[in-house]
């Protein structure tokens, strides 16, 4: 039976095919050939203008904790296609290569890899579903989430959608990655516990339900949480009974104690009709401090327009369409073989794909990336480079947009800054894991070199990534040799 | 730092208002009182015909297992809100409830409860963020791979989401639900080797792209794998350079060593016109026999556009489509408080809620449902009932179908059997849980009662979601009482 609480092993969470390919390496005396590949994605989802990148703490864990148990090489060996040596090999199995990301809370671009990992081909092979899923699920929420959040401008936006989470690991480091786009508090105790992502929540509409009436179920949380209590409005009618219920109970039992009430939520109906409503009855009962919380099916185009209605809201819970990204739940990053080791000269010689479908090219070879600012330290272009060329050395790099490549343009290094850090080094951790709090501090910092024109939603600016020369130069002549055969 | 591999505890993964909820009834006395509450759905995704259900092996292993450690005792005292007595309790939590599901595999319909909960206040509310995300995530994934199914007809379907899941669980779990859904292998090598859901793949493009050219590539790969290689056609060009080298690499290696070569893959391009192309020149080449498969960004509208096309295909790979459900990624199961033991009586007092949406007053009472079939034993109705009536008692029974509540209809019990089975009873299993081989023969041979129109994806036949006259009669009573209110 299934032990969702048993101590979990992941490693074999991986495509079947990785295995039959590293076999396959393997037997054919390959396995220890370093390659490189680079994780990218090709268009930021909803056509906005960034993605916040997510995802790295989870392949830290993974890729430091991967081992083969007895049981996984038993399942394996009973398939009757892996070789004894290779088996062996897995049983032994630790990572020992190189792996370079761009930190979490990171906007980034279509087509600039955001992880790269350069190792022997087996090891570099089986962690490809790993990180792809990594950083596909939490970079998508992320974005989602910072979507979100830029709607709700000054607006606290929570995180109520664990129920509808795509599982458990959606539920929780979904959470997380809301926090990482900007969302101030979650409604998962489990996300608070594990991560400090502070939780928030007071009552259902069960506690309503159980009392019978909004007058006796607000009295009763009211004697429990004096202090902290925000009552749920919409179990019966809200004007009708639960905007009066909430009020009388503010008067006779919470203010005679010394405090106020804290705020009420709406869940259903006219959500800008009844807000506006209720914020003056509110007022007009004295209760300016009282908070206007709502939730049920918001996202960043219902905020808008409950923004534009002139909807009195201070809070939004924002569940479902936040923690699945309902309006786009898919984010297509891919992981490419760029290049293999050359045995003889020890370089890297670079590797293209074709495809039917032209957006599907990749970049070819082993990368370095560069991000370039203007004087006000807004990021204006990344530039994708190989691994060979160092261009901060030069004071101005000559840069080709792909979109444009009949032309270069001039690029001045004075503000520009690599993007990719080390993660691993033969297999060594050398990234110093920045907690929740800290990545959410940084993701916000980061948010202030974005363009203001690349955080609308409607036709945001296209961020420039652009390739060195070097790099363009070498792509052009992989696929005109490729024409050729 | 996160640790994805580590034992790992979800009893906290709940709302954090489960707690104080939790907390406030236990404070006012009220921890013991049993409670029912039904999990249901409102509507089916994509206005199909019918839901798959799914997630309750999960939901049996988490309520076995839950348990408040020490380090999550500490969490919820440092908030300071809850009574020590509370954290008491929760340390020596066990659940003692009862718990009855529908069966996973079982086809279910709109306002039927497909969980129910009798247990103590305390109990029955933490426990509904995990049923929630456990029943609306695995039985969303399994609707939509059974409309994927549907439309592949007598095609293979094959699970290759895991790298675009939201999450860990997602690829793991979601592939379990895709097997439910009727799926027949999956990508995932975990969901194997935990479920015995059968894994495959042979190659992806780095394989390929590793050797540099087709050719060479599939030489390789077969000479690993005479008998089973499948070849990824589409890394530089399928008709002029992944074709020809498959069917030579075919002729000069595997037929002459007794073997066939088994498959092809497109992941690019037409994948209609790509097709017929390759099958006739297989065909021409003496290769009938090997098979032809496509991946890429599949759905059911795009299988049905591929047939209407003519297109060669003998299986499909299913990706990111299926696993996040693409084209409706919620599923929106709530959990409602529908009676409170009456402490005098021992019965229990029906509860409801009236909402501002009308589509959210809920069913009130501890209910029975029954499935209705005709003599052919094709799924005709759902029959909900209160818990005291025993419909099979009677020949014949009134019913009333919501949407036309003026009149009553009677329907035969002749061929009619409960759908909800016990599960928990005082907190002990009661179920023997099915493998998952077993859940899916069961679905399975579920849709040979479930009627061909609705099946269909435009327009399917709504199933008769009936009340029992007694549930009717009490509803409008309640809704009229809260009315004069």
């Amino acid at each position: 039976m299934i032990q969702v609480n048993e101590k979990r092993n992941l490693t074999m969470l991986m495509d079947y095919y990785e295995l039959t390919m590293a076999n396959g390496y393997y037997t054919l005396g390959l396995k220890d050939q370093r390659v490189c590949f680079d994780l990218f994605f090709r268009r930021v989802p909803e056509n906005g203008g960034y993605v916040i990148a997510a995802g790295l703490e989870t392949i830290i864990s993974y890729v430091k904790d991967m081992h083969f148990t007895d049981g996984d090489i038993e399942y394996l060996r009973n398939k009757k296609i892996f070789d004894e040596g290779f088996l062996e090999y897995l049983r032994n199995f630790t990572f020992t290569g190189d792996i370079d990301a761009v930190p979490e809370g990171t906007p980034v671009y279509p087509n600039t890899p955001i992880v790269t990992v350069c190792a022997p081909m087996c090891e570099a092979q089986i962690l490809e579903t790993m990180l792809l899923l990594s950083i596909n699920h939490q970079s998508l929420i992320a974005t989602k989430a910072n979507r979100i959040v830029r709607a709700a401008g000054d607006k606290v936006v929570m995180e109520f959608g664990a129920r509808r989470a795509h599982g458990y690991d959606a539920a929780i480091y979904g959470a997380r990655a809301c926090a990482i786009g900007g969302a101030k508090m979650t409604a998962t105790s489990l996300a608070d516990e594990l991560f400090d992502f502070p939780a928030t929540g007071t009552m259902a509409h069960s506690w309503v339900q159980y009392f019978g009436s909004d007058y006796e179920a607000f009295a009763a949380y009211a004697k429990v949480y004096p202090t902290n209590s925000v009552f749920l409005l919409d179990t019966f009618d809200v004007l009708e009974s639960g905007l009066p219920a909430a009020i009388r109970v503010a008067k006779e039992i919470i203010e005679p104690m010394g405090y106020r009430l804290k705020g009420v939520r709406l869940d259903s109906g006219d959500l800008a009709y009844l807000s506006k409503k209720v914020r003056k009855r509110l007022d007009a009962a004295g209760m300016e401090d009282c908070t206007i919380v709502v939730s049920n099916s918001i996202d960043e185009y219902v905020i808008e327009s409950l923004k534009i209605q002139g909807a009195r809201i201070d809070s939004y819970g924002v569940g479902e369409r936040m923690i699945t990204s309902k309006s786009e739940p898919v984010f297509g990053g891919v992981y490419k073989l760029v290049a293999v080791e050359n045995m003889e000269t020890g370089e890297f010689d670079p590797r293209i794909k074709i495809s039917e479908n032209v957006e599907k090219i990749i970049n070819p070879g082993k990368k370095r990336v560069y991000r370039a600012y203007d004087e006000n330290m807004l990021s204006r272009a990344d530039i994708i480079a190989l691994y060979d060329e160092d261009l901060l050395k030069e004071n101005v790099v000559d840069v080709v947009d792909p979109a444009k490549a009949w032309k270069t343009y001039a690029v001045s290094t004075k503000n520009m800054h690599e993007l990719l850090v080390p993660i691993f080094r033969n297999g060594e951790l050398v990234y110093d894991v920045p907690s929740l709090p800290e990545v959410v501090a940084y993701a916000k910092e980061q948010l202030n070199h974005v363009m203001e024109e690349e955080k609308r939603f409607e036709y945001p600016h296209i961020h420039y990534v652009d390739l060195s020369v070097k790099l363009q130069e070498l792509k052009l002549r992989m696929l005109k040799e490729h024409e050729k055969r």
